[in-house]
């Protein structure tokens, strides 16, 4: 028997009652029913951002909410500080290139964390940049950028920050009123336990003001029509209704389990993750790492891509490999949402079957048996 | 016991087997086995389009798509003849402002179809326009556009034709290569019977010039990354792999039926909606009614708001109201995908109880016996 599963940064493990909740006969979205289950929706986005002004729900991938973020608050000219420490980290600036935004790229080592002082020093330089664009937990990486301490900075310039979520939202605290971050987004596929397809969007009440400014073509992504249709809880177009009772759902499990605790949980995960990986002699690639992915450097002479591939083909375990000048070298196991301690156990016996079928000389168990201490040790 | 219909205009009701197909566990997007699957369902979707160039995936509503076309095939300042006789062809002129066209609105009666005449006078009017955007089947009045005929001026000049194909791809015969066609898009939540959030989009090769040459600001819906990504069937983003899995049993099913049957059935559907409504005194919206929509006018003193909101309160049945201007005037029956025979007896049995309810005087019953000679009487 062969059971299948996915310990990725995205898509996710989506709990069955989620499936079923998607798979609910249709519903039309212009009806009292649909706009009482955005409204719910909407109760519970505001809380994992920490946000008293609306989030929107976009159809689209996490990229759409990112490109809403930048043609919103953006236009041709304007200045754009964008933090490349990652993958996604470039997608902010390729992004703000494709909007003809001035670009001033920083380049972070993958796996170090743009710090406070870094912003400081970018923000003193760049007194008229429009937008800072930050990575709170890069997916390629592992890191975890201090949002907090850089929208401390950012609240008293004249530069909004603009944070992407996608990878933090219900597994770290979010809290973009109290940071004072200016635009937050966010997907579905990640923390909350959704397939993917939707994304999240929040602005702050300057940004908003950027919103009205921003002369860049956009239709979709508006977010004026985002408002003027959320409030009468609607969405501006076709609105994803079976995705959106399968969020409706999600929202509700993670409610549950209460959010206090959800953090923890992911918390111990990354923890004993990352025990794991040090206990059998691999080294972790972020310097600061989140607690949604743990990337860790391949062993000399082990193929990353092989040892994922090895994983997903023969033992039905799906981790990430590398991305861009890290394909091959680096892992990534996802254990972000619908991951209870217990399946972490079955990630980590079936990396350290991989790695010693591939010839790697280490401690047979000794990751396995370094997580179980970490999550049930005492 | 309560039984709820959907005969609307988009989105439509799902088969079970659909809904189930979406409720599949996750599978991760980077993968042989999801390849595998937009492989196939890229092969049907070449098949509805009439296309033998790909058909790409956007993960967003129809109007993402729309969006696409003209982000993709339009710079700021290039002519756009936007044809507007309803509410989605408005959506065109919309969006051609939105990237700052030189917009030619031509402002068509609601209800009555843009013509190959009225083409042919534009395109001598306008020889240096870059595109003509129409809309096939108008969902706000039911009208049909001849595609075909106009494609035939087109294709002879300098003139891309864009299509929008929303309301018709499933439901009618589409034919882009045939007719010369140069931008078709179409979404999931119509004649395909999949849940909102997928659409779909397919460029001619003089398109594809275009799409090189656009100076637009686009990144998400950029097309020249869907090409890239698709030569590998993969998607530029993270695929929406449960509404994929979903179109992938909807696409099966509809081949099943085997396309000429389909097509077939929704003129049936739509010819007993016509004579039925006309068999109690009221006039179609339409001059050239298509055949997933039949918009109806509403009787002299009937809110068609109340008509609608009563149907689906009392009797669980769901139809649309209008659009726009045409809002309380009329009411529109969608027969569109996941409609059988047998269930249009129902919608029109509701529209005659609730028409008699409102106080419109006619002969009860005339509708439904109308419609089930049409159907079954010989």
């Amino acid at each position: 028997m062969r059971k299948n599963y996915m310990f990725t940064p995205g898509p996710t493990m989506v709990p069955p009652d989620v499936l079923l909740a998607e798979a609910a006969p249709l519903i039309h979205h212009r009806t009292p029913q649909f706009s009482g289950i955005l409204r719910e929706v909407g109760e519970a986005l505001k809380e994992l951002f920490g946000a008293a002004g609306d989030v929107y729900i976009v159809t689209g991938s996490g990229t759409a909410s990112m490109e809403a973020a930048i043609a919103n608050t953006c236009s041709a000219g304007d200045k754009a500080i964008c933090v490349r420490g990652g993958k996604f980290g470039e997608r902010w600036s390729e992004l703000a290139s494709a909007y003809r935004c001035e670009v001033v790229d920083v380049d972070t080592e993958w796996g170090r964390s743009f710090s406070a002082e870094q912003a400081q020093e970018l923000l003193e330089l760049h007194p008229d940049a429009a937008v800072l664009c930050v990575t709170h937990s890069e997916t390629s990486t592992g890191a975890l950028t201090d949002v907090e301490a850089i929208a401390s900075l950012t609240r008293n310039s004249d530069t909004l920050l603009v944070v992407d979520a996608i990878t933090s939202i219900g597994v770290h605290r979010v809290e973009m009123d109290r940071w004072g971050a200016d635009v937050v987004v966010a997907g579905s596929q990640k923390g909350c336990m959704v397939p993917p397809g939707l994304s999240f969007i929040a602005a702050s009440p300057r940004a908003w003001e950027a919103v009205e400014a921003s002369t860049s073509p956009r239709y979709y992504l508006d977010m004026r029509a985002m408002k003027k249709n959320w409030s009468k809880y609607q969405t501006p177009y076709t609105g994803p209704v079976s995705l959106v009772r399968a969020l409706h759902e999600a929202l509700a499990m993670m409610r549950e389990e209460g959010l206090e605790n959800l953090y923890e949980r992911h918390r111990r995960l990354a923890e004993a993750s990352r025990a794991a990986m040090q206990a059998i002699g691999l080294v972790l690639v972020a310097e600061h790492p989140a607690n949604g992915v743990t990337a860790v450097w391949g062993p000399e002479g082990v193929d990353t891509g092989k040892l994922t591939r090895k994983m997903r083909d023969e033992y039905g375990v799906t981790i990430a490999g590398g991305q861009g000048h890290l394909k091959g070298k680096i892992f990534r196991i996802g254990h972000m949402g619908y991951v209870s301690e217990d399946d972490l156990l079955i990630c980590i016996s079936s990396i350290e079957r991989a790695l010693r079928d591939l010839g790697y000389d280490f401690e047979f168990g000794a990751a396995l048996s370094t997580a179980h201490r970490v999550l049930f040790g005492e």
